[in-house]
């Protein structure tokens, strides 16, 4: 086990980035952590072990489990085993698992330890490091939740080879996603030249992946961890548009990362409408998600345009009630701006057929 | 409006508190907010305006509403008003309001914007300065929660007027607690000399008592916000003993504040036991609690050891599964330590007839 990475975050506290060698170094970690102990799988990542440790919490796995019964399911199961504010949740799983064990960690006694083992690509660049943990309320995505970083994030390559391909592009988009962000080129290009070895999930490349992928994300949110100087916000790229199409198709029609691959490249266009993204950067960038085979031609039926809107402005980013987007300027650089409603109809409305 | 004290308190957030002139004082503070705006009371609360603001949750009065169902009103009503992530919540109440709006305040969105309006005494002085927040889960005090430091404590003596002797004792309970907590004798002089006044409920006198307990709980918070170096838990004085009996009494059976007078008393009694506590100032202190009426000299029944044991041993102060216990020494100076499980029960258990 080495760790890797420290990126402070929220409240000045410290995430420890470890990556195992194989399970066995990874269980050998878990297993020092000794009794006090709480565990939160869900039914996929449950079935990982031949027996279940003593005191464990398996969530139905999916989206429709990120909600305030899940939560209370982990908090009772801690009253009961009598788990102390120095005792530890561990979550083992997608981001799914990873947030609600997060969130739980964070309210029970005001804060017990947490150590987050995501076992998927996306949850590996995403959920599981800078400190963001949520549930969905009243059909919106990440809703309630709070800031509270892991102590030790432990990821292990060898969780993803049961991963569907649905499942891994959902990880690769929020990658694509970072490397558009990112103050250089090194990630966007092994994104270019890897094609093939990130599809065949060579273990040595995905590594590389996942740390450059890390490191942007750390740059963003080590400067601004709680969000509340709009440049942890540019994270979200793609996420305005994602998120609404991610809510009307009711969580899992499409999957997160499908979501964002989409909405960034609605951010592309947007960008480019308004002069604000230079033009070739915005064809290169669509270029890149197309080549690992995402659905960005996709557009919403009219009939779903009213819902869509509506969930649209229920986005956590606004200024004075007008929900704000995350547009490319260039490699790198990221504006939040808002976009008029005719402009947005336009760019996720399907053509009339006549 | 006079802001007379800022507390920097957990994640560097700082708190103003201030006091109002009189009610009108306050509620032109208060219209200077504008739309964004949620409001929750209670039902003692609510009769205090001859008409609601237009986005309120009233909870019933009472322990009885800090869960989770209280939670997901006040959530459930922000998301429906379209509440912002710069919106605010405002918590006009006891500390069982001040408490449930905190909490969602800062899960909302993971954080919106709080104003605490405390108004009870125990409010003013305990739950609305320090960014504690939380509910009570599975028969449990405070099990849930998390730090969330109001931008605002809006204090008003008007508020105190309709409070009943038993409400009014529950708060003047922690004031002595902070009084034997005070690095200086100031607070503890005021109550001895005072106590007419304060018992008549003198307005300055009361702002005085307010301000200097407030004082108090500010110099252990400031040190320590989010309780991890062991000193803010020295404000828990009386609590261990205290919180079992509520429990075990079912919230409500005995107020908070009188639970704390006995359970202080039980700590005197403990550290004389063990020759931690001076004597002399142990004696002192137990005659200032009873001067007030405090029923401190209540005993459990025999029967009620187990369920008292049982509440005792769900105590979040915990080190290596053992429950620590604030003891005095002598005038501001204060210690953990564990405490023999046959020496509580002398302590607290009636002695048998025969």
């Amino acid at each position: 086990m080495k760790t890797v990475r420290t990126a402070t975050l929220a409240h000045g506290k410290q995430s420890q980035i470890m990556f195992a060698d194989d399970l066995k170094d990874l269980s050998v970690h878990l297993g020092n952590y000794g009794r006090s102990v709480l565990w939160v799988f869900d039914t996929n990542t449950a079935k990982l072990f031949k027996q279940l440790p003593p005191v464990a919490v398996v969530l139905e796995s999916g989206e429709s489990s990120k909600n305030f019964s899940s939560l209370e399911r982990i908090l009772s199961t801690a009253v009961e085993e009598g788990l102390g504010r120095d005792g530890r949740i561990i979550g083992f799983g997608g981001g799914v698992v990873c947030d609600m064990a997060a969130f739980a960690a964070s309210i029970y006694m005001r804060g017990c330890l947490l150590t987050l083992v995501p076992t998927t690509l996306l949850c590996m660049v995403d959920a599981s490091v800078g400190g963001k943990a949520a549930i969905d309320f009243k059909g919106l995505k990440n809703m309630v939740g709070s800031f509270y970083p892991a102590s030790e994030v432990l990821i292990c390559m060898d969780t993803l080879r049961t991963l569907s391909d649905k499942e891994f592009l959902n990880g690769l988009a929020e990658v694509i996603k970072h490397a558009l962000l990112s103050q250089d080129e090194e990630l966007y290009k092994v994104l270019i030249t890897k094609k093939n070895e990130i599809l065949a999930r060579d273990a040595d490349t995905l590594i590389k992946l996942v740390q450059l992928s890390l490191d942007v994300k750390r740059w963003y949110i080590e400067q601004d961890p709680t969000e509340t100087l709009g440049i942890r916000q540019m994270l979200n790229l793609g996420h305005t548009f994602g998120h609404a199409l991610e809510s009307s198709s009711h969580f899992g029609l499409y999957g997160h990362g499908a979501c964002v691959a989409w909405g960034t490249c609605r951010a592309l266009e947007a960008g480019s409408v308004l002069g604000v993204t230079e033009k070739a950067y915005a064809m290169g960038a669509t270029k890149l998600f197309k080549s690992f085979g995402y659905d960005i031609d996709y557009r919403i039926g009219r009939g779903d345009w009213i819902e869509f809107r509506e969930h649209l402005s229920k986005d956590k980013k606004k200024e004075a009630g007008k929900v704000l987007f995350v547009l490319m300027e260039k490699q790198g650089c990221a504006v939040l701006k808002p976009l008029e409603m005719q402009l947005i109809q336009h760019l996720v409305i399907a053509k009339p057929i006549f």
